[in-house]
């Protein structure tokens, strides 16, 4: 039901993704008649896919608990659901963040150590092996919060990345320990005392310099970066289309042009894993259309195959070991 | 002396400006020998350029306030001194900006009413209308920082770029006043109670959207968008080329490359005003080559002839009378 436009654009993304992996097998949860109207449009004869008949939804501009509580068989409660009693091994939702996080921690729970979960992974196709966490679900971070974050990127650095020994540092406005804001600074020495691979502070324009795999920042500046990337994006299209529509075929500009807007845009291609909650729960971005929520499920079943929520334990575990031998 | 190369740079800079502005009288400030040894490569017969010799210059890596007791003759207070003592208009530095905006605040001191200074202006081609303070000095800004500063934005956006009533907006990660971190929360309120004409909460994408005139964000943020948007300029452009070089001539790739570089990186070939201090002082990026320093100088003559601090002045005057009413 998620998303900006519901099933007319879930349910194809779903028959894509069944196209590309014969062994998946779908339920889709919403409103049965929604759901089954979409179906019905499409040949879904012998194809593995279901419905889960759900009651309302959680909107965007809804507080998250209290939805959740005014709306107990809401779509988002009813697929978390079926992944808390095992009868699904991922949610992938293009509805409300903040819903579908809420819903995840409440029905799956928080890996041990973790207060809360975040958004992470690498958001730029400029920049594929950056991880950034937290993309934006936590403003106003503790550090010990945040050197929380930092091994869930390592998790995913690793696993999804293939990165072994994966650099963690943290976002500031200069290399020296002394520059950035009081939450860098505390935060510097947590990190610093850690196990983790820390190289330091790295600076805005190190997203694209290799100097570090994991780069961690509050989900205050993490959401300000990912939508100034989606915008800038938007904006370039057309300032590129301006300059090449004189020299090049309109079809290979307008190309030109969706493969820069994708490149800025990963997140609404390819979706990404919530971390830090004991189960495999995507975020797709709420404007995908069929493309993307295909794309969401896609790297979902990666993030499956990678066992990623493993890797998420793991790490947190040894974490939390290194921080006990310490103290 | 100041910026990553000094006189070799700077000289040819300068006296490219003066080719453009033949009303213009430049004083070198810096170490005698290397500033005359520059001289000596070119043909300054009858231009209005001296040297006025200084000892020493404020290296990055140096503490600001330190270096300036160490070195009291250094080239950005000796500069800073013939602003001070009515000798020139302004002074244009591609030194430290900490040295620089230090040194300002010392020599020239603050308008009326403000306890920091900051850096702000419009820093992206494709948001050329819009303006950002703080771009990067002031990290754990109080709301009360933050309106002085949205008032030295909404002098920028009138005088500099034409917009007669700025609407101004605080950065956050949803348009809500319940959204953002605490810094922001709070900031809303005394926003909203103001005589700025507020217009709520934007976010990352609308430097890009129109929504918002003047964006106000704390520096650790500014300073982080600003090096982002660098970097990601820096990124593009080998992205580009590649998916270009096939199509089209080398010339024009780099071209395009070229100007798409320039329009993520607007300070590096215009430099921009420091906003608060008792007098005009051109920030230059640190990297500039004599492009760079010509632009400065030609953005500050710009700023000279707006009279952009008497701006400054005006607008924090017509913020503290507004407070003091309501109070």
């Amino acid at each position: 039901m998620g998303g900006d436009f519901g099933p007319p654009e879930t349910v194809p993304g779903v028959l894509a993704a069944l196209d590309a992996h014969p062994e998946l097998t779908v339920t889709l949860v919403g409103d049965s008649d929604a759901v089954q109207a979409e179906l019905s449009r499409h040949d879904v004869i012998g194809r593995s896919v279901s419905i889960a008949p759900s009651e309302g939804k959680v909107e965007d501009d809804e507080h998250p608990i209290a939805a959740l509580r005014r709306k107990p068989n809401s779509s988002i409660a009813t697929a978390m659901r079926l992944v808390q009693l095992g009868d699904a091994d991922m949610v992938v939702s293009m509805g409300s963040t903040g819903a579908t996080m809420a819903t995840a921690v409440m029905a799956l729970g928080l890996l041990e150590g973790l207060e809360r979960p975040c958004i992470g992974g690498n958001f730029l196709g400029v920049a594929p092996n950056t991880t950034v966490v937290d993309l934006g679900s936590n403003v106003d971070c503790r550090p010990s919060l945040l050197l929380n974050f930092a091994a869930l990127g390592v998790a995913f650095s690793r696993r999804r990345l293939g990165i072994e020994n994966p650099r963690v540092a943290l976002l500031s406005v200069g290399e020296e320990s002394s520059k950035g804001n009081r939450q860098v600074q505390e935060s510097h020495t947590l990190f610093r005392e850690s196990h983790l691979n820390f190289v330091g502070n790295v600076e805005g324009m190190d997203f694209f310099t290799g100097k570090a795999d994991v780069i961690v920042c509050d989900g205050f500046i993490g959401n300000i970066l990912i939508k100034f990337a989606e915008g800038l994006g938007s904006a370039l299209v057309p300032y590129l289309h301006h300059r090449l529509s004189a020299v090049l075929p309109g079809e290979q500009v307008q190309q030109i042009g969706e493969a820069l807007w994708t490149t800025m845009n990963l997140p609404r291609t390819m979706g990404g894993p919530l971390f830090g909650v004991n189960g495999l729960v995507m975020i797709g971005h709420g404007s995908s259309t069929a493309t993307g929520v295909a794309g969401a499920i896609n790297t979902g079943l990666l993030c499956h195959r990678l066992e990623l929520v493993e890797g998420f334990r793991q790490e947190l575990a040894e974490l939390h070991r290194a921080v006990v031998r310490e103290t």
